[in-house]
């Protein structure tokens, strides 16, 4: 087994190389400008230690990653009474999720989808003001990765909002079958705003430690969830965390992860590491394709696979 | 931590005082007819003991659970190549898979789904008799339970194949789409015949092992399979094992399992035990309850969650 | 064969004598607070006569009936290009709209379902503002009905809009799709409101006139569409005008006819009659029960079946 | 208005000059191998006189045309009580049939599409033999055509059987939900039977004349069916005639029509004529183009919707 120092830089050399690399998200010019040739990867070791490697410190839109952090928040306030407003099950839907919501009467498949996750910053807003649920959002991540820089990008967040009718045909759909309390306007005003946060591999992955290692908080000490409750989450991002290519994830890598199609992942290797990579060409199923490789590489070197050695 | 002795025990007792017990499978008299008060749980640990408790050693209908061994046949035989004509996606279908099939141009979303079991049990007919295809599947089953007395019970496949009309309706399609190369007729044969195999739960458990231990083959000693092989069956009990219920399995157990209607339950934990329980009471999504909520108290008692300590 | 002002009263009071009436609808207030025991019916023959009985002359709202003028009015304004935007086929989807608008690319099947009259609103619309094209379509009905008192209902418009999420939705999606070209907002308000449209039977009747006539205007002379565009719309009203039970409609009354929830159906019977009929109670279709059976004896009593003599 | 040799001379004509055909179904090697050039048209007017051109005397396959035979067959036998079975409403399914039998419980949509016609021979069969009932569906045809040379293509019955596991899978998913009562390859036998028969389009528009004129036989005198039940047939093909096109021709045409993959065309315009068309090329809902092409110019040239003058 490598060191995790040489581990990162190793990746992020043979990274570099690979010609497949996906398509960019084009969806928003917030998105569809980013360098395709970036790729960054951060591991954080059960010691406590931080490597990063490539463009590791480079901001990138977490988009997606940012529904494991609301879904902790909000199973925090609301408990296990939120699985009764959304699922816990795949989506394993090509065809995409408004299909799943009217079959299923309005109940998100699971937390992970944008209709689940919308349905999850609706029990964040709770009746306050996005402004108010966005600042819990954002001291929450402060918290869990040591770092009061995090923010909002407002440009991608504005461009979200301009363009998210999808989004808003779900908003409007869950309120229709009485799954969303808050006016649908306020809801999506948080949704675009969350997945509008920009981060570093570095910041994300110290970001995941408290799902890596136990629902503790390495450095202030203490829980910041239960380990139950970081399993589930972990369980979540294992069987949810990569839209329709979930399964294939596991199947390759063997590690809990969620993705986004800013083209960040992070990973968490329960006991032993919490891994951000980044890289913004996708496949066709939104996911990063040097990201996933990259994973890959990182769990058969580190034989960090949860389904075996 | 308990021992694995008093565990099993404590399981069997706690489990014989539950009254919610689920719904007997109803659709062949053979299954019908079971007694729901039955409870068998055998773990066989690393160190190749044994333990039974209940009514671990009574034989049932296993079932899908066959679709484990039919995949680790066939992805023997023909390799990755499998992966052209099975996904491996979570179903995530409440509505079952016959409407995924048409979407999905007759490619079954992944191997224990019945769509894909009949093209795995394609894979293994190749051309051979069903006869043969069959004692090649026996045979497997006696090597990796160091257990000859493995058998299919004969009137059990008869009532598959006489009510079976759904799956005969999910085989003809395959073959409409091109994904059956055998006549259909003996495909079914097949496939009905290697899910009415009866096993103990001890049985079930030693056959298990090779997946639990890294592929390896505890008492003839060599491989089965790769561990790299093992790593990935087991990354697909976990997302798909459990019929539309896989992720909420994954969620409350958080071990790699494979069900049937049978009520039996394979459960592998990497490196550490592979489990059998059996009960044939099921939940609406056909899993078993008493089998489903033992391996939750294995789980929680053994810390064996592979998400987390 | 019967005259006509014998037919009215007769069905009149038949209708008044049925016990089976279905259920009113109670999405909002305004239509829930309807009286179960209305029933009217005005048939204005090829002799320009008008024959009302019952509660013919009782305003009620018209709902979808709507459909069938916007759907006029925008062909008038952009012709057969609406074709490309909107098809022409019954949607057979007992489980509404939207999956179709999914698995179709954002074109809804035909302009009578909620998506397909949304995107009729927004041809309408095109670049006016909600109070122009409202004020076009009043017009509209005004003059093909000789009728100026014809209106709004504000409060019905005023609570579909508080309640309408699923439509918002739909509007959403379409917007997502490109099918949209107005702001989703104005769209919907132009939509929420021509379904508030309050009518008589003999008011509806009279409007009808155009489509049972060769697209003729009775007393004002001239074309109010071409009979080529006539006969068309007749024939989407008759595979197209009845939600999921067009089929059952036209097998048993075998006449164009569009419904609405609020219990109103338009009739046309070419070169005969056009007709209107009103009772709130609906079916599970959402087809008024007595209005359906109205015209099941209307169109046996006067042989009036399009399919036969 | 022209006169009817004229017209079905002239049509022909035009036909012979259309470049745009379509393509010839595929799927069986004795379709295949059509000439796509062929064009024939028949049409029997309310004086019983016939009027034939182009190849009008040829044999083709009638295919799903033959299901307005069964059909008619069928509710003889059972009445009303085959709708208990099969449903009355358009499809409306791009994609294909058996979603539909899924979300349905087993209850196909209509008798048209394949699901119903194999649940409609299944009523016909009732426990006879497939040559018993084979018997009485030609004798059914030699009644009501006044041609007794009609008879089964056995080439074309062999290659359906042979390669027809879309309709195995149909039938057995049937079954599977309790909908069909005779063997399922007994059943098959009957259905791809009779869309093995060969008839031209003299013959075809002979066969049609109980549906347009009032369910009487010109000829023999009497009732082939009630004239309620003759309009009812007629509505279902206005309806669910053309497979997804239905909507369409409707709109286009406007006459009631059943089609089938054969090229040919049943259309019935009530109390003046019955037609029969045929050219091989189809479309891509699989409708003939030339025949579609022809029936409009019927339609517009004798002023013959049944949706206004």
């Amino acid at each position: 087994m490598v060191d995790l120092n040489s581990l990162v830089h190793d990746i992020a050399a043979e990274m570099a190389a690979r010609e497949e690399r996906g398509t960019v998200a084009s969806y928003i010019p917030e998105l569809a400008g980013v360098d395709p040739a970036g790729f960054g990867i951060a591991v954080v070791g059960a010691d406590g230690d931080t490597h990063v490697a490539g463009d590791g410190d480079t901001l990138f839109s977490i988009q997606s990653v940012s529904k494991v952090f609301t879904l902790t928040l909000a199973l925090g306030k609301v408990g296990d009474a939120l699985w009764q407003r959304v699922g816990r099950e795949p989506s394993g839907n090509p065809f995409n999720s408004i299909v799943q919501l009217e079959y299923e009467k309005g109940i998100p498949r699971n937390p992970f989808i944008n209709a689940g996750a919308i349905a999850v910053a609706d029990a964040i807003l709770a009746g306050h003001t996005p402004k108010v649920a966005l600042g819990e959002i954002l001291r929450f991540l402060h918290f869990v990765s040591d770092d009061e820089s995090i923010h909002i990008d407002s440009a991608v967040a504005r461009s979200e909002q301009a363009t998210g009718f999808r989004n808003a045909a779900l908003a409007n759909y869950l309120r229709a079958c009485g799954n969303l309390r808050n006016p649908v306007d306020l809801v999506l005003g948080v949704y675009f705003h969350h997945c509008a946060i920009a981060m570093s591999c570095r910041q994300l992955a110290m970001a995941g430690r408290y799902l890596a290692f136990g629902g503790r908080h390495p450095t202030a000490g203490g829980k910041v969830i239960s380990s139950e409750r970081a399993k589930r989450i972990n369980a979540l991002m294992l069987t949810c965390g990569h839209y329709d290519g979930s399964g294939d994830f596991a199947f390759r890598v063997g590690i809990p992860a969620k993705s986004g199609v800013g083209g960040g992942i992070l990973a968490v290797v329960p006991g032993k590491a919490s891994i951000a990579v980044w890289s913004p060409g996708l496949d066709a199923q939104g996911n990063s394709v040097l990201g996933s490789a990259a994973l890959e590489l990182v769990s058969r070197r580190m034989n960090w696979s949860i389904f075996g050695d």
